[in-house]
């Protein structure tokens, strides 16, 4: 087990917003991308997390990620929209596609916007919740690279395609659903690979399509819940390939190992107007009684019935709490590398 | 194994309008709902095809299934409706709803029709290929009654809330993911019981918990995939439950054993105009491209890579050449008690 160190909320966005600045980052979008890898930390969601840093200081470095990107957005029906990320950024446009989505949503009851030549866009929950925090429910999906076995295939065609729906509840957070396709996402599988800690039986393979739980031996991953996940992530897929009009699993190009060529990625954002179909107020209160009778519900001793992104939840609380987020000794030696490349130094800022 | 016997679609057809006119059921919601049926049987969704017939006649003479509905459709945004279904067949209601959202998709891009007063809508892919066959996305969930084992639970809260999403494809019939998010569907499991066919491991559980292959002692479902299948359903049932205002999982009243109570169920109806977002043709074209690659992927021995729904195409083809459709001997008698009851004789007719 490869050790694990702790890091100051504070420090660490000081520190990596330096950097972005001398990676020549504008602010605004340096802020936004460093608050949302803290963000989705905090939530537990460590795959996701700050880790990513070091990618993506190293992807504008070899010109993957366009630091100036400008978000082109273009309405193409009362409902409808799409929009050209420019190479950059993926969170930044993920924030951005879902704002025009719950501008449409705002007027006509749905807004769905497709976003291309986009880059790595974090934790898909991210945009859910800014949704759900306004009132509205978000729908977000992307492709990723291919890396995972179709049902009966031996050789990989999609990616972890990710889904993550959420929802507003009376007195707390928003439900977050916030899932990969696959049995686990690919960063959790690098993660493992960081920290020496064991895959579970099934949740990846080698070359050959044989089960391994040894991280380092894994190739690729499977899609959760056989044939029923496989036909999700086929679905994510369209709607990221095709609404969108750009490569498909295999074509993708690759998040490592990391190179110049552009990700151009494709993502899918939906807002729905919860007050057209009931008043918010109802919709709240009745989500409140239905989880309370969830998480009420009789359980397997020592476990506990969870609505989706509870674990999170308590996980957020916790660090918050502290101020600290957890960064594997890997992931750091990385983001130094980086960071002194830059010229911004490790052991004094972080 | 209990015995199967094969019905000639024309035949039958005839035989089941003559028992729904006997039941007091208006000639084009008869027409709508027996299609749907034979379909859904050529289709081999033996579990939601013509078997069903029984359960909805003996559910109209019970006063649960309103033969003269009335479907109260409202607008209430440019891209947004709700319709009462006043206790109708669901099946009609679903493509009537499903309808709905293709004419606001038309105008705005997205359509989203939440119908309530619902009663069991048979095969969700029904609603999302009359979308798709019109070149729109279709997406269409549902909530059913408590049956399946929440992750970590020892006692059913949510139904096996299915997920249907289909999508035109060049030179075929739409590509149709149908799908409930238990491992089964509570309909196959019934279907299992009627035939003496083993359940997988899994599959279901006993009132205790334990996994049971003996159809005839499971009481409860699983979820697909553990926590995500049982996340996807959580969502399925905030859409179906939340956005129409009526009641969820352990409040909706059973399918089995019938009663005179109505279901009340809701559906949420989805349509997504492509054209909105990339050129139809464009669309229909990759997506050949994409499902010829997939299919192509080396594969275990045996099996085959296959898009979602090709196994229900493959028995489509084979049955409507045949011009047969299967149903169990007990499935059969059911259907022959309820025919005689309404004074059509079964021997003569079928």
């Amino acid at each position: 087990m490869k050790s694990i160190k702790d890091v100051h909320i504070k420090t660490f966005r000081l520190f990596a917003l330096s950097c972005m600045e001398k990676a020549g980052v504008p602010s605004p979008t340096a802020s936004i991308v460093v608050n949302a890898l803290i963000t989705t930390s905090l939530r537990g969601v460590d795959s996701h997390g700050i880790r990513l840093m070091a990618h993506y200081l190293k992807a504008i470095r070899l010109g993957r990620i366009n630091p100036n990107a400008s978000f082109r957005f273009r309405q193409t029906a009362a409902s409808t929209g799409s929009m050209d990320a420019d190479d950059g950024f993926g969170i930044a446009a993920g924030f951005e596609a879902m704002n025009h989505a719950m501008v449409l949503a705002d007027k006509t009851g749905i807004g769905m916007v497709a976003a291309y030549h986009s880059s790595h866009f974090g934790s898909a929950g991210l945009y859910t919740n800014l949704a759900a925090k306004k009132g509205m429910m978000g729908i977000t999906v992307s492709h990723v690279e291919s890396i995972t076995i179709p049902f009966n295939g031996l050789k990989p065609f999609f990616g972890s395609n990710p889904i993550s729906i959420s929802v507003p509840i009376l007195g707390e957070d928003p439900i977050c659903m916030d899932m990969a396709t696959t049995s686990i996402s690919s960063n959790k599988l690098l993660m493992h690979k960081a920290s020496g800690k064991k895959l579970l039986p099934g949740w990846a393979v080698d070359a050959k399509g044989r089960s391994v739980t040894d991280a380092e031996k894994a190739v690729y991953l499977t899609h959760f819940g056989g044939y029923k996940g496989f036909a999700l992530s086929f679905m994510i897929e369209v709607f990221s390939s095709m609404l969108t009009g750009i490569a498909w699993g295999p074509h993708i190009t690759r998040m490592y190992p990391i190179s110049e060529h552009k990700r151009n990625l494709g993502h899918i954002f939906c807002a729905i107007d919860i007050k057209r179909f009931i008043p918010l107020s109802t919709f709240k209160r009745r989500m409140k009684q239905m989880v309370k009778e969830l998480r009420s519900i009789p359980h397997i001793p020592k476990t506990s019935v969870m609505a989706p992104g509870d674990p999170e939840k308590k996980i957020y609380m916790e660090r918050s709490k502290k101020g600290m987020i957890p960064i594997s000794t890997t992931d750091y030696e990385a983001l130094m590398d980086v960071a002194g490349a830059l010229g911004i130094h490790a052991e004094r800022s972080l």
